[in-house]
This record gives C-alpha cells, sequence and structure tokens, in this order.
C-alpha cells in the first residue's frame, strides 16, 4: 500500500490544499481563531463540506507534524475519492448489474476498511460513505482494506438519502439492514441493487431508512444484540451473491 | 463489561497465581534468568502450556503496572475459559445439534472478539482455540465480543487436529475454511458441525486441515486475496444457519 495519511500545517499551505482540490477529511483549527486568513479557511472547508474541529494549541501541538501550525491543521488523504457516476460506469463496464454497498455513518476506521475489502470480494462496485460524521479514507483504512481501496471505488456523497433517490432513477434496489426487518432469506435481492448498512450504534438513519425498498435481517440466534457492522457487511453482501449465483444457475 | 486483564507481578505472586489455577495467557521472563523460582515458574507454566516469552528489563518495566516484577510477569485473564465438554453440554441442554467454530491460531484479538460475537449470534455453542501462539481472552478480545463471552464458552485446548478427532466421535463434521475448497453453497453443511477458521495470514494449518471432512469456499470475485478473518467467519457461519434453517422448513 503505498497510501500515506498527511497533514498540511499553515495557513498559507491549508488554503492553498484547498484550492488544489486535496481530498480533506479533517479541518483543527484553534479554538477562538477569528482572523482573516482563518475565515478564508472556514469558507473553503464549508464549501467541501469538510469537517471542523476547534481545539486547543495542546491538541494541536500534539497533532503537528512540523511544529508549525500557526493555528490550523488539515488532514488530506491521498487516495481520490470516486464519484457515484464512476461507480456506476465500472458496472457498466463489466457488463453487471450494479451492485453498490451505501456506508450510513460507520465511524470506525478498521470496519470500513474491512467493509471494502469485503465489497472488493463480494464483486460490490464501488462503496458510497457521507461527508460527515463517519470517517474518511484514513492511513487505518487503507491498511485494513488489504489493498482493495486501490481496486474499489469509494465515493463520497454530501446526502445518503439524495443519493439513494437518484441512484432509484439508474433502476436500483435498496435494501437496508435492520434487526426489526425480514429475515434477508426471504426478501428477493437479486438484480441491480444498493446494500445499506448503518452506524456501528444507532443503526440505519431514519431519512435513510425511509428510502429504502426492503430491510433485510440476519437471524440472531443469540444473546447480544448485533454484529460488528463489517461482519454484517459480509454476511448480507453473501447473501445477495447467493441469490444473484442461483438466478444464474 | 466487567472483564479487566490484569497483570500478576513478582516470583511470589506468579507461583502462587498458577497454583491457584489462574488462567494465565502469558508470561513474561528477564531474559538470561535462572535461579531457582523462575524455575519453578516454568515448570508450572509447561504444565498449563502458558506461553512463555524472554524479554529485556527495559520491557518488563514497560509492562510493570507495580513497578515490582522482579524479574517475572503473568498476564492473566478474568475470564475463565471453558471446556469442550462445556460447549457440548450446552447443545445438549438447548437440544440442538452441536455447532462449534474452531479457530487455527488467530493472532489478532479484534478478529477473536468479533468472532466470539458472531458465534454468539450465529447460535454456534462454542468457540475452540488452540493454547499456544494464538491470542487469548484478553481485556480487547472481551470489549470487540460486545458481551458475546458473557455467553459463549470459549475452550483453549493444547491440540486442535487431536480435539476434532474427539469431536468427530460425538458425530460432528468438520468443515474447514479454504480458497481452493468447494463453494460453500454446494456443501451439506446441516447437522452436527465444526467450522475451522484459519489464521489471518497463512490459512488453516496442513495437520488440521487434514482431519477435516470437507473445505468450504466463499466465491471470490474481486482484486484481492482474502476476506478479513472475522468476516469470513460470519459468512461461513451463516450458510450454515441457512442450510440448517431451510431443513426444518
Amino acid at each position: 500500500m503505498s497510501y500515506q495519511e498527511y497533514t498540511i500545517e499553515g495557513r498559507n499551505a491549508v488554503i492553498e490544499g484547498f484550492r488544489a482540490g486535496r481530498p480533506i477529511d479533517k479541518l483543527y483549527i484553534l479554538d477562538g481563531c477569528q482572523d482573516g486568513p482563518i475565515l478564508t479557511i472556514k469558507r473553503e472547508a464549508r464549501k467541501q463540506d469538510t469537517l471542523i474541529k476547534y481545539v486547543s494549541k495542546e491538541r494541536l501541538d500534539q497533532l503537528s507534524v512540523t511544529g508549525k501550525h500557526q493555528g490550523v491543521i488539515a488532514v488530506a488523504a491521498a487516495y481520490e475519492y470516486a464519484s457515484v457516476e464512476d461507480i456506476l460506469q465500472s458496472a457498466r463496464e463489466k457488463g453487471e448489474s450494479p451492485f453498490v454497498i451505501l456506508l450510513d455513518n460507520i465511524e470506525d476506521p478498521h470496519n470500513l476498511g474491512a467493509i471494502i475489502r469485503t465489497a472488493n470480494l463480494a464483486g460490490a462496485h464501488g462503496v458510497i460513505i457521507p461527508k460527515n460524521r463517519a470517517v474518511g479514507l484514513t492511513a487505518v483504512v487503507a491498511r485494513t482494506s488489504a489493498g482493495a481501496l486501490n481496486y474499489t471505488p469509494v465515493a463520497k456523497v454530501t446526502n445518503l438519502a439524495k443519493t439513494i433517490e437518484e441512484l432509484k432513477k439508474e433502476g436500483l434496489w435498496f435494501v437496508c439492514a435492520d434487526m426489526d426487518g425480514t429475515v434477508m432469506y426471504d426478501l428477493d435481492l437479486r438484480g441491480p441493487i444498493g446494500l445499506v448498512i448503518g452506524n456501528e450504534g444507532e443503526g440505519v438513519s431514519r431519512l435513510v431508512k425511509e428510502k429504502c425498498d426492503m430491510t433485510a435481517a440476519i437471524p440472531m440466534r443469540g444473546n447480544i444484540d448485533s454484529l460488528n457492522a463489517s461482519v454484517a457487511t459480509g454476511v448480507l453482501a453473501y447473501e445477495i451473491v447467493r441469490q444473484q449465483r442461483e438466478r444464474k444457475a
């Protein structure tokens, strides 16, 4: 893996970074800082829906690699995000029905990495994540994806519900993972499909769930609440693989 | 979770720990240390197949909580291991065919925790791990199991191949996960079953694989090598769940 997450430090460097279109995941700004360059940086950050965190000087000093942060540090990903259209295009090129995995605010980078790995092996054409709150393509994600990040496109969108609406026009059906849904074996998961996986703690948000055509439950026979998010994604993705194989057979 | 991994430090405390039957996962001994008490400790450790690591004074100082290790630190689990018989007994009590997950040297505690969590929800009656090399029931395992460690018994055995032999006498069939196996959908995975999952890097060892009745492959449609071990366990465990439900239907 050639991936490295890197920091851009200092006012001019960060403004430059935004203007050059670098994929900036997070912005740390010294709490209370309000001068001209900082306001410019905040404006650029809002344009790109970058997550801003206001932190103490001690935290900035800790995050700083160069020691010269001037009150602002941006965390950028060396990996470029794909577009949703790139993902659809990949399905077309392979002559396959689109199979997309959408993550509603996965927070743990190990989970995101494992899910990208699973997406690759289950034959999904891409992964879609929301811009804010969720984890982005960090170094940990790249490592736990075991190289899959080099092959499986990951798109970052502003509004997951709106993206689902748009993909429905492309013929995709959406199934969302939820304990209260229909047992997955009893659903028809063949054809163009989007699999929606929720946040580790809260599951799929109401607004996103309402956009979905089906709700799939993994049968639970145990004492605890739920599977790990990446394991649940694997189990559901492979139920889709199984049903799509059956259709061909 | 009330679980805490804890260290036992100093010669007498460690000897006491062994004699009281505490589940000691690992023993750190100062490299080159050969006196009477240390030899006694090593003898006790060998009796219980505890993994011994010979380390520098700096490493011991780092591991030490009390600052008084006297050249020896034992790492103990607050969770008690179950026996293989406990696992079979649990299946009998539920009136179900035994379903056991055996892990051939899983090294990542996050994977072990996620697998115990999966085992609980897929309705497996227990997890069997080998005594040496593999990770034990550490604090990280307990945390990532999301409480499943309180319900799903985990047994630690000296020789996995021998345990498989013994369980075959109890009527279990063994299926081992391997990329070169038969596609899992084409196997009959119903009835009393043991699912064998290999090490993250090397897969299932040859000796263990030879004892298995079937080899199951998860279909791979991507560019990279393999799924994360806990995701693979989830996918295979739920194929077993699916087939066992079909039989009942």
